[in-house]
């Protein structure tokens, strides 16, 4: 792509752009800062989907008029270990935004607390949240339901969503944390839309149709469900996320997103799961030993030349903070747009 | 196999036989009661590798001389969500019996908690466990390391061990919970021993070779590495285990439970993690909501004729606790042999 086919934007210009899309929505200015640093995040690490191109993928939501873009979460602690924190309809980012500093206190007092995001609209990648846990010295999962677009291991329907399990683990010496965050789903359903919008096939282990028969139909997937990633061991995975993230705090399991849905084609709304473990208190004495084991097996790992999660991300943030980023003009002029 | 060549045991007779094994070969009632607990549940279950096969194992790891079968675990409280029991070089089972009624306490207190385990030796599945946190109406989760024989994806040496992973859901009326408990390794490692023994290839995707290529040769898979279920997510997941029930709680990763070991063929020798989270607290208001989402995931995912995890398993329990336990006649009376 020729540079005249692309826009250079400093992380402050993708972060302004971004405010001001959401405020000329309606969103508050507080919900704006919080979703757009976020966007950000994503930019910045060249996850493009989760990039500026979000915005797009925001303000139809926003238009459905479903989520409530000034919306003011709420926080409760439901004991010594559990904080709940409401986002009545708004977005998940504030929500966690609020959470935050109560999880990483809880967390440093009890050994381990869990934060409960209730009733919110979800589009962003876990990993922004669990890295922010890591970034107190605390090790973080995530997970959370979306629309029930995927089907368990000998299935031939839809139950789960795409399911993600985020995880970070504080590196000593102002190293980067190891993170992962991955849907239980084979792949992620935006990798299907590519292919149907190119009409080109899809690997058989990814979906199957209406029929429940595997299929390489990337519209016949759209149409029927799509797998999870490790056969039953992923599809228990995907289960225990419905559970953790849905049943347990009493909020909406991806079928239920869906349905509440009813067509509108709003972000999924449900909860969310996040924990954090504080390595001071597990360790005890053995606090140095185990911070040196995890840099071992993390060593051993990259050693063999099998990448760490991440890496990629890693190395784009880098460039990014750097040298701003790249956004194809005509992404960028859609998004102008928003601002009419 | 003709009734001669076997066994009919009453599960009291298991548990009878169990206890006179291991106090046989020097184990404390007290300790020998808890394993043969185990053991007892593992037959029932007709999980035969966990059944009363496990006292050929655990009888070798006594001799190795390394087991204290006389351990006393102790127990003390890191945090108000966080107990520790040192297993001081016993089996983790004593220890997961001292630990037990704490942590159900501390979770229902603080609405989760955490029991960390260290100094154990390791042989049973970690079902047994998360079913006995979930006969209290929580949600348990296990996992723990094991000896290095499994290598990350897209390397060439063994670093991680088996690995498991085992998760419990309470469910209402008397049904028994939703359980899951496997290996983030493709397999387990007694599935390529076995083969092994019969000179029967593998399939290509359980293992490597000792240069790192994907081999069907079940003895040079042995020499070589397991590889991981899943690929690089699956991967992903038994990094986590290594760093959360190894480095987190400051005991042993499996390259460093291998080492421990150093050729004598004892049990791996490390720590384990579970968690207890407390479906009463976590769902607030909304519990009876939440408990009828759980059921009906679950009950979408057996309409479907997706087999739930551990069905199998409870098929064989309620035959069992009826009409007892069938045992080949060869293991019975190599198993008399250990009393001699």
């Amino acid at each position: 792509m020729s540079i005249a086919e692309e826009v250079r934007l400093s992380l402050d210009e993708v972060d302004t752009l971004a405010r001001r899309v959401l405020t000329r929505h309606g969103m508050s200015e507080q919900n704006a800062r919080a979703i757009a640093a976020v966007i950000v995040q994503g930019q910045r690490d060249e996850c493009h989907s989760h990039g500026i191109y979000r915005l797009i993928v925001c303000v139809r939501s926003l238009r459905t008029g479903r989520v409530d873009p000034r919306a003011v979460p709420s926080l409760r602690r439901l004991a010594g270990s559990v904080i709940e924190v409401d986002a009545h309809g708004g977005y998940s980012l504030p929500a966690f935004e609020l959470g935050l500093p109560v999880l990483v206190e809880a967390a440093r007092q009890q050994g381990l607390a869990a934060l409960k995001i209730r009733r919110c609209y979800h589009f962003s990648a876990l990993w922004p949240e669990v890295e922010a846990i890591a970034a107190h010295g605390l090790v973080g999962i995530a997970m959370c339901p979306s629309h029930a677009w995927v089907a368990p291991a000998g299935g031939t329907r839809p139950v789960f969503g795409t399911n993600p399990i985020a995880f970070a683990w504080p590196r000593p010496d102002g190293q980067l944390p190891y993170v992962f965050d991955f849907a239980t789903s084979a792949v992620a359903r935006g990798e299907i839309e590519l292919h149907a919008r190119q009409d080109k096939s899809i690997p058989g282990d990814w979906a199957i149709d209406e029929q429940g028969r595997p299929t390489t139909d990337p519209h016949a997937a759209l149409r029927g469900a799509m797998r999870t990633f490790g056969g039953h061991k992923g599809s228990a995975l995907s289960t225990m996320v419905e559970l953790m993230a849905g049943a347990l705090i009493g909020d909406l399991t991806s079928p239920e997103s869906l349905d509440y849905d009813g067509g509108a084609g709003a972000s999924p709304y449900h909860g969310e799961l996040l924990l954090a473990f504080d390595p001071a208190v597990f360790a005890g004495d053995a606090r140095e030993a185990g911070r040196a084991s995890g840099e071992r097996v993390l060593g051993e790992i990259a050693a063999q030349g099998a990448r760490l999660p991440s890496q990629r991300r890693f190395a784009a943030r880098e460039r990014s903070i750097a040298q701003g980023v790249r956004v194809p003009r005509a992404l960028y002029e859609e998004i102008l747009g928003l601002l009419d």
